[in-house]
């Protein structure tokens, strides 16, 4: 399990593809975007867009766990992203503290190589309204969660990948 | 002199933590927080119960040089975090430049360990608002200062440390 | 050619000095910003006195190729920063992927050592407006493109330079 963490557009989404499909194909993308207005849709086309023949997509807005589950014996797949699926789970005023245990669970027994990947949304100012600053809170303690978990991090930075934890086993 | 630099919730506290525990206590920490209001009396109530016996609590939400220079020879201190400090002190229109350099001061005087908390928050978009601009200044140029007197300086993302100086004496 | 990646206040421009001086000089300073108001005013004179003698200072807050471009054979030159000249672009309303295709070939034949300056500004909370977010998008980009021409990546925080790419050729 490998976490790939980086700030928008830092080129994390193509890193996490190019480090799945060291392992050999098909591939699963688990897609936790919703699309809301034409600006997400236009980004969720660009993600499709980039990604070759050999890839099988799921979208997982919101049962990100039961998505995880239910992959095939030794299926190398890609979360794209964990911040999108918590922004879910917030407006849909699931309980997140739940929702985060299964995901990690269902992360921890994936039946494949499993990469994911999330913002880093906390080195800026913090943000004027609450619901941003709650948002910034629980998005840093999956992150955390989720890195204690894995077996490699990576922190993507103008495209180039910055490793914070490898474990050899 | 460690300093631990992160963004919101990156568990810069609880890395300082540990950090300063591998001295033998008792410890002393010393909170910069001032309770406004009900978030931040619920923030400063989670980092007290986190924290076990063996150690003590400073409150120094202004005069943190006089904290850190009070401080009994050998004890290991913690000081979370510098951030809210440089608040309460541009708050109080106190003169920056005097306090910065006097804290400096003692924390180069420091008589036993010492592990300084303080976060990262430039590396957001440009905030909208002055103050939130000059504050986004003064913390760079106060982790700057720090960071070039300190023996060693860690950023944590996700949990994980990530070295940036490391000196050997 | 080095690309010097940070936040605001990291010292990246002093961090991008030192290293173009390690070049015989004279040096080139290419000047992007443009002083719209007395904030603006106040931070480009306090970079310029920061320079010592052996300086040599163009303003390029548009053709920043055209600049590159015409330094003499083998100056060694200091590009700060790319993210204001990427607001010119954007306000100007030029075409952006015409000109930073034209500033990624000029810097690749520049006929001397070159530093380029740029801001890491994806690592905040989405930012409320769409003007915002399309900024951080391009500068992200940006920032991708040219770290993958650049012999060399760094990233200061708090005054301390992290290597994300070192060529050796």
């Amino acid at each position: 399990m490998t976490l790939v963490l980086g700030g928008a557009r830092s080129g994390k989404s193509a890193h996490a593809e190019a480090l799945i499909e060291r392992s050999p194909g098909p591939w699963t993308y688990i897609a936790t975007a919703q699309a809301f207005d034409d600006e997400m849709r236009e980004r969720i086309a660009l993600h499709r867009a980039r990604r070759p023949a050999g890839w099988e997509t799921i979208d997982a807005p919101n049962d990100l766990a039961g998505a995880v589950a239910a992959l095939p014996p030794g299926r190398p797949a890609l979360v794209d992203c964990l911040t999108l699926w918590l922004t879910n789970v917030m407006l849909a005023e699931s309980d997140l503290s739940a929702e985060a245990a299964a995901l990690e669970a269902a992360c921890a027994a994936a039946p494949g190589p499993l990469v994911l990947v999330s913002n880093e949304v906390g080195l800026g100012i913090v943000p004027d309204n609450a619901l941003a600053r709650r948002f910034r809170d629980e998005a840093g303690r999956l992150n955390q969660r989720l890195a204690a978990r894995a077996d490699r991090v990576v922190m993507i930075v103008a495209g180039l990948p910055l490793t914070l934890k490898e474990e050899t086993r």
